[in-house]
């Protein structure tokens, strides 16, 4: 390991630059920090920490080695962001991993026990027996197998569920059924009661949740999005909604975020929304990961949660 | 063991008693079996398998052994029913526990990650973020560590939660943090943000989840009975829910079931109603367990899951 002096470059309109400051204090010892919009001198920068791209990217730093996104997507860059030498990872941390882990099991198992259809039955004031089905009965598909899908995937097994999965590549995770490709999501849409999506948002995956996915998938049955917004084709959800092949949605993500109140989703009474609450980046955690990273960066070393530049919208 | 051949008299207004002559007709062998509530041979009964106690009670059976109720609980039955020698039991099958695991992490997740608030914003086209919680930031108390109780309490330890634990007689169980008396009561609800219910009814019992217990929780905690309707004193528990110091209850039981229509807690719009739904004795799995106690009944052995006929209300 390089044992250089990091120059750090911050940008983000969410995270605290003082809580940063003083989490990567503690983690890396010596280094350089400018909170961004502006550097003075964008030649020293080698890392750029960011959430939010500022304005003219980041090609202005020449001599940058890497960007570290503040987020567990990428999508808010585009490749023509960056410059063409500079590497890319997103940040995980173990915190974010559990907040999703716990969201997805808590949603799933809404659905499993009918809480959703007993809420609006309370509202109703209605008695209305249903047997109840063991996890055992249903099965749930998770779109995306890296870190967050892996670990949800894996524990919606542990909690009895018949989990399949769908991944670019094939993976093979104890329990889980795989899939990959358009045929294989199909037939992983066919195969289960709830399909539910974790996938980076890309070129490849933007939109991928339409009419096409929903008529492959069965009678009543419902969607969970915790990726992003522009999976989904929220009016492709309305039809689908509206004719009952989906009998429910729960959206932690929104082509628009804050949903704004006129939006017809928030009319639909099956759907659930949720303000982009399934996970949260705790700073303490998340800079063990982020500075392992600067390090790795500074001395050359491949990136942990690389994602290739290739694969951003230019 | 003894092999005589059982002679068995079944009486439910619920359950098929089809479907357990043919499970136990698998489990026992030999057996005669009787449907209720007329029985042309009182002397010959050694077993009453009993959801409905027949108009008269069981008294008119002078031989008879056992009494193996076809719930998790025994207050169908009061201590008049009963010839004094008999012995009774509940019938705790592994999927009636599977079934009120399932409810219970449902239930408590619901609320941990705010969905019964974000149920509500969603129909008020509100976007409001919070930040997520972790199961190690709540702390649960478990009321009754029976079987069910005691399922419950472990697999809320295994999510992560803080779980604490009241029972008659102190237990101890990994992770759980016991409680016992009326002082242990106090401390419990003062130490959680959620109580869930599961306490077998009796004359201890029954009301016990009232204003000196809701005055004793925190301020904003939340109420989960899965036990029976009359541990509740309802209009305490509009009280609470009107000043605030309870902020919502999930409520499978009902002082009447099912819950008429008039009832005011079908408008308080935090109380989430489910039908006695939380559990469900199967009779496939469930007719092993009974088939034990029937066998152990004939021989003289002590009952699984017997309960003391004088805990019963007179």
């Amino acid at each position: 390991m390089s044992t250089a002096r990091p120059f750090v470059f911050f940008s983000s309109s969410l995270d605290s630059p003082e809580a940063w400051r003083r989490a990567l204090d503690q983690e890396l010892g010596e280094f350089d920090f400018v909170v961004g919009p502006e550097c003075a001198d964008p030649a020293k920068v080698d890392v750029a920490l960011v959430y939010s791209v500022p304005r003219g990217g980041l090609r202005r730093f020449e001599n940058l080695k890497a960007v570290v996104s503040l987020s567990a997507g990428v999508n808010q860059f585009r490749r023509q962001d960056l410059p063409p030498f500079a590497r890319l990872c997103r940040s995980v941390d173990r915190s974010l991993t559990q907040h999703m882990v716990v969201y997805a099991r808590a949603a799933v198992l809404r659905y499993l026990r009918r809480f959703d259809h007993f809420e609006r039955s309370s509202r109703e004031a209605l008695w209305r027996f249903e047997a109840p089905q063991r996890p055992q009965d249903m099965s749930v598909g998770v779109l995306g197998l890296g870190e967050l899908g892996s670990a949800i995937a894996l524990a919606l097994g542990q909690d009895g569920f018949q989990v399949h999965g769908w991944s670019r590549s094939t993976r093979t995770l104890n329990g889980v059924i795989g899939h990959t490709g358009e045929a294989g999501l199909r037939a992983l849409a066919g195969a289960v009661e709830i399909v539910l999506n974790v996938l980076p948002l890309n070129t490849q995956t933007r939109g991928i949740l339409n009419r096409d996915l929903f008529s492959a998938m069965r009678d009543g049955s419902y969607l969970i999005n915790m990726g992003r917004g522009a999976h989904l084709v929220e009016y492709d959800l309305l039809d689908a909604l509206g004719t009952g092949k989906i009998a429910g949605a729960t959206l932690d993500v929104a082509s628009v975020e804050p949903l704004p109140s006129e939006h017809a989703l928030w009319r639909q009474p099956s759907v659930l929304i949720t303000p982009h609450v399934a996970g949260l980046t705790e700073t303490r955690t998340a800079a063990t990961a982020v500075a392992q990273n600067i390090r790795r960066a500074m001395s050359g070393a491949p990136l942990h949660n690389e994602v290739e530049v290739s694969s951003l919208e230019p």
